[in-house]
């Protein structure tokens, strides 16, 4: 399944090491000014190789619009992305070519299909959310003309919340060659209520499964998320006033539906898997080895995985927009 | 979107407080020995009006199977599940008919849908999830030939995780005419290493929509979740020995993919938001008013949502599973 | 797959001899004043025992509406529909269990699943289709809204067009204990121009799927269909003047998009394969048996099969409008 | 819907005057070997400028395998294809921006989206069915593994059915600057029995969608088809003996499930619209005009049709054998 949204619908390919990866966006809807500048931004802030706590892979991560516009506009037919890959050097994962590098996708891959592409972890990699950030920065563009925007900020690494901690963190774990891993905040504000479905579509199932269908992402929650559970309802409904909503414990939704006040995530995002320390494991024929993963990895994926959240949750909420557009013109109320 | 599902597809239908409920099971592998004893006992687990604590409605829930069967066996024929509705009372709501109730789905499937069934929050309300329920046992049913088996406990409410700490919490929260939340854990055991896809449909997303799809959810999270983003790759990271993997931070999940560990999910449960005190709302005009919900409400949902949770998740797997049978006689290892 | 369609999305579930049939509606509008009434006219037209040419099964195909209506209006939530069946005499198949039939599916059935239930042809039996005809109704009454209504004709039977001549063939083949085919042409008048996706969703595309997934459907054209394969260009393009299409050879779709002129399709049935006459088949072992089907069989399924083909072209239709209604808010020219 | 297929799904964008067509192929089994040599040379019996008979555009149509492939075989990621466009002369076709072609979807696309590619025809151009041969040709490949293979033959040019005849048709409409439509026939052979869901997704109305999905066919038919309208049960039925059916009527589907049988289906194709004819027609303000069709235009288009009319059979095969392989594992018969 290499489709997300049933709306407006994003397909990807490309694999970490391919000569290419992409994504096809249907569903757009037609007479949208876009352009690669509209895109660009947003993949500029996942790449990598942007400074001293990245990845050092340099990749332009330059996008090409190869269909669904005309005259600066789109027409409603598909839109075809594609980012070349540029530095690729497969010779890296000799070494590894037959071990498990444990955290990662290898063994289970292998488990699935019977075969794996063992350069850089292959269609497993992160490199394979540069498709859905540039298909995401083509929904905040439509988002936008509806008043929508996304955010997001870093609330922790490592469990430490202070701004210098969070390089501190990093550069820590770069001393002691290993990772960190962190929590991000997303936020959709400007959204109206009515979006989400109420039953098994609800806009937090939606969002819930956007957020853990990124790599690495082992926790969402939604509104007071887990400190719900330890609230009572006096204390966590959100009491409404002539003005609307008096709080926003709910994050934004109820029974599934926005409220209109802001959307508010947050995901639990693991340390990266690739240390250069020795680790226990296996080869392919089951034989007990040790390995420290060589290659050119982020200590803390959170930083460039904050853009990839923002494009998930675009990518929702303008497939919830454009659900609640068919009702729109039926509903009593209108 | 009333359907939940690729392979194992379950559509639902019916209201609190209309005259059923039911649910069409398309997919179900052919077969299979089935009838409604199957379906009971988990229904029973979720049936209101089980003890002091719970809501003093009296449901009987008895489902009938409607088509799919001959000779006691699923023939591959959609499979279709009904549950009457007895105990309605809608009378019990006249009084909240213009009222919004603070969290619940009120206001929002009203700006969504421009009118509202507020007989005891329509179709929004948990009674839906008796559908669920009925559906999940026919997948643990098949999940049991492959021998995986799903289970569930009780982690904490309000915040306590002592045994008599539960009963208490609830206890008190009556007392207060208040309600508490808590923290369920489901476990699927027995999954073979493989399920899942790799991109959009890792299995952790599809458990993520298929949790934060069930009402009054608020966090759902994998393994560590998130207490994997205050750690270090070191720590996290699943070391593998020749007997396999020598920890479990994962939850059984790997780039998306099951790894064949046990896998562990844990669900945040907000506070049920029906209590019996004061609370500032506004009526569909947007005048300002005090409602004090009245009806038969569980003053903590976590126990009745506990075989809720565990339906879902079955239903995650066998989807997963019979995905994965589509992929077993073309992989090269095989 | 027991769902059609994508955004008016009908699940079903029923068999020739089980308890009941029925279906579930996700994605009806909100707003629609709705009751039984609306849908039992339709069933009426396609139920059995209706004539002397008819099958002598007698069923009241009463339907219930279980749940999505409140206060005589759909409210969003999904739609259960349901028909008991009455008149089951399962007994009459207890000849044929081992018996393949002759252009029925029970070869085909069993070749799939390894099990079938052999009364009456179970879920592949034409009974099936009361759900697909309850749910069309439906349809048609939201289209009625918008000034679309669907009708049907029988355009020949064993190739005589004439009336009185349709009566008459079918009268010969009871007098033969044969069976006879026929062609039927079902129309939408009032659609809107703009309906249908211009890829693989073409809207003839879409009726194609519908019609050719009803039982006895062999053939499905549209507009001028086999014979414009005889014609040249200039005979078969439909011009345009000021007010409008100067003809209407491509039958009201272009480049899979409605024009705006009728939509017209015609669906070629072939003979009903029940027939009392001796044929050659095997049993579930392989060996030669002669056959003469026994039971209660319509000699020409064309004439109840003609609500059936308006129900799915008014599936077809009200798809297409909800999927362009999500539309007309972003074209430029609205 | 630029998706077609729900196991084996191929995603597609690309016009006749942009950059580049593609698609994306999901689900394709792993351990195929696949390369560009396995796709090419079904591209180029559909590719425009290989006769006197044929559009002189000069297309190479090179297709690139862009992901999904390592070391000469599928590893399960989606396969990303991508055929650049080179003799693009979108300047032929300023004359008619502001006008509609007859039988084109030049007004039913701006009625629709409201916006228009006038070059070519855009998206609804007969060019967009590269991507789709491209992604049968790698369906054709698996399909051959199992034993499979699609053949076509063209039946008919202008109802003439004599080989020399269809040169002789089509030189005659060259000379008289018009076009001619006609009947192609595809056959799969070697299916196993089994293939096709009963209800709505039966495999003959997969079958419809597929081939009325292409642009230009008005009609599809299954085994005898329309001829079937005319037949007695007696006629029609295939009766069956020891070493299977002993006629094919049905054209190898009986109940939406293929019988083992050689799938024969017949496709009517309409004559090409564009035609150096003066036609009627109006321009975007409704004024009315006349047009006459310049530019590199088939006078038939059925030869090159063919190649499409395998493809799009072809995916329906491979995502019918992938259901089935789904279900296998759980038949009481294996």
């Amino acid at each position: 399944m290499n489709t997300f949204g049933r709306n407006f619908r994003v397909t990807t390919f490309g694999e970490s090491h391919g000569p290419a990866l992409g994504a096809i966006i249907d569903g757009c809807p037609p007479g949208i000014e876009l352009g690669e500048t509209d895109i660009q931004p947003l993949l500029d802030r996942r790449r990598p190789g942007m400074g001293p706590r990245s990845s050092p892979r340099h990749e332009g991560d330059q996008v090409e619009i190869l269909s669904g516009i005309f005259e600066g506009r789109t027409t409603g037919a598909s839109i075809g992305l594609q980012i070349r890959n540029q530095d690729v050097r497969s010779g890296d994962y000799d070494d590894i070519r037959d071990l498990f590098r444990p955290g990662h996708a290898d063994y289970t891959w292998l488990a699935k299909y019977g075969i794996r592409d063992f350069r850089g972890g292959g269609r497993s990699s992160g490199r394979e959310t540069v498709a859905r950030v540039a298909a995401g920065a083509v929904a905040m563009k439509v988002l936008a003309l509806r008043g929508i925007r996304i955010e997001s900020r870093i609330v922790e690494i490592h469990g430490n919340s202070s701004p210098a901690g969070i390089d501190a963190e990093i550069d820590e774990a770069i001393g002691a060659r290993d990772s960190v891993g962190g929590i991000v905040e997303v936020i959709a504000r400007g959204c109206p209520p009515g979006l989400g479905d109420p039953v098994f579509g609800k806009l937090d199932a939606m969002i819930g499964m956007a957020m853990l269908g990124i790599g690495a992402v082992k926790g969402v929650e939604i509104g007071d998320g887990f400190a719900a559970a330890k609230m009572r309802g006096s204390e966590h409904n959100d009491q409404m006033g002539r003005n609307g909503f008096l709080s926003n414990h709910a994050g934004g939704i109820l029974g599934g539906i926005s409220t209109g006040a802001d959307i508010v995530v947050r995901i639990a995002v693991k340390p990266t898997p690739s240390i250069s320390r020795d680790q226990r494991t296996v080869d392919i024929t089951g034989a007990e080895r040790i390995i420290n993963v060589k290659g050119r990895h982020d200590p803390c994926i959170v930083p460039r995985l904050a853009p990839v959240a923002e494009a998930m949750l675009a990518l929702v909420i303008i497939d919830s927009l454009l659900e609640q557009d068919k009702i729109r013109g039926w509903t009593p109320h209108e």
